[in-house]
């Protein structure tokens, strides 16, 4: 049988890759989730038909959410993960032994389970004695947290269904408080090359800037997302993701990472100049 | 009517864009070329159906071909540039009025006619007094010149059909010699997602390897090129890509770029481990 998964970028364009077998299927109380055994990219796994995670390209979104502001502040102890519930993220902040505690705080244990199961070299630290694994809603859990991170990561779906909660000035502020003195927050920021994306890429951005007085885009090539080229937003309230870049320091772990290194750390600082100015721009 | 193209970047992988209109097919004496007009690219030109050009994202492509190594070199006088049927890179050559003189090396006309008609904003500069647009085989042009060009530009299709000749030592070694002793020599260097295609970019790159002291190889986002992530080999007599930018210089000629710019310079070489390894260890 000739079985193809197709996701639609725009309704204008569509990225289809060709299936083995469509190993689950199931609607948790927020999302649809589907795992897909495709030929090129390993199992997939898709949220209400998009696609989150595939085995063969996820290294990309899951080294660049963690060992930028790894790097530029090694002495990071203490973690907040909302979303991830792949596990892929916390795969890579245990590869710090400088780490104390990461708080995964996934709304969807739909998502984990299916990850424990069909994604084993993803979800591999998810019983890291030094994680906590809380099905919460994240906007709800740091309402009331004040000076506790060091690091918050924001590991979410589009801002469709339960995600778009996180995209939010409200809930920016609230990470904000939550984090220390020093804190940096990250979040996946979409892609610029297709305008339905970016106009949430920039609105994030913009809403960042207004409480944290260091704000930069940074960028990656993932095959599988629209575009195949995604953004984060590096947000901070001390360290410059260049000037403070510990890149000797980092080196010296000796670490294992399949994208990520110290060079590329600041080319994905250097985004393009169409990116730049419609950043500047403050619109598509 | 729903009309929909198709490229298959793998057996097992697709991409496919709503088309308005069909605009033009023909076969030349050496492929068939197709334009559509599509909703979310513009105007789009395939050869033997596989993209080439689109009006949306040619920018990526051509700003990379063209300005690291003028950045690199800005006393760049005669450029040769083999295929470049489209016009792209030689629009981004005109920009620098130290450019004396470019030969254009395109072995099908009817890439050149079609451009000119389909895409107006691609192929302004071919009638540019610089400009000599010959029709002939590249490599058989290149085979009697010796110290002769500045900078050769392969602006190829992939080694299939017409291209094929174009990722050869001999090539390779002919366009060594049709350089100065201050010559660079940039390709199209295929996208490292999808082994069918980075078997033939690490293969260029150890053929080039072998004649130049430097070679590079740097990177792209190109959103509909497989994998959305391109290389280019940067192979060079003399100037290391790095080293011997001249950010300063470059900048003070105030061009508009839409994609390069003298940070992004840094950052294109600036290659992801997983790339890194496997162009040292020159397989898959």
């Amino acid at each position: 049988m000739d079985l193809w998964y197709s996701e639609n970028h725009t309704e204008n364009v569509k990225f289809s890759l060709r299936i083995k077998e469509h190993l689950f299927s199931d609607k948790s109380d927020f999302q649809r989730i589907d795992i897909l055994k495709t030929y090129e990219y390993g199992n997939l796994m898709t949220l209400d038909g998009l696609v989150m995670v595939t085995e063969k390209d996820e290294f990309v979104y899951h080294d660049m959410i963690v060992h930028p502001s790894m790097a530029i502040n090694p002495d990071i102890k203490n973690v907040l993960v909302i979303g991830g519930g792949d596990g892929g993220t916390v795969r890579e902040l245990m590869k710090y032994p400088s780490i104390e505690h990461v708080d995964m705080v996934e709304i969807d244990r739909m998502v984990v389970e299916a990850s424990r199961k069909y994604f084993p070299a993803i979800s591999c630290e998810l019983d890291n004695e030094k994680v906590t694994v809380l099905y919460e809603d994240g906007i709800k859990f740091v309402k009331d947290k004040e000076d506790v991170y060091d690091l918050i990561l924001i590991d979410s779906t589009d801002p469709i269904g339960p995600g778009e909660g996180l995209f939010t000035t409200e809930f920016y502020n609230d990470c904000y408080r939550a984090l220390k003195e020093n804190g940096i927050l990250v979040n996946q920021n979409e892609t610029p090359i297709y305008d339905n994306f970016f106009e949430v890429g920039i609105s994030s951005n913009i809403k960042l800037k207004k409480m944290f007085p260091i704000v930069k885009a940074y960028q990656a090539s993932i095959p599988t997302y629209p575009g195949g080229y995604w953004l984060f937003n590096f947000a901070s309230k001390k360290y410059d993701p260049i000037n403070d870049l510990k890149a000797d320091r980092w080196n010296s772990l000796e670490l294992r990472t399949k994208y990520y290194n110290t060079e590329l750390h600041k080319g994905a600082f250097a985004l393009p100049n169409y990116v730049k100015e419609k950043f500047e721009n403050g619109n598509v």
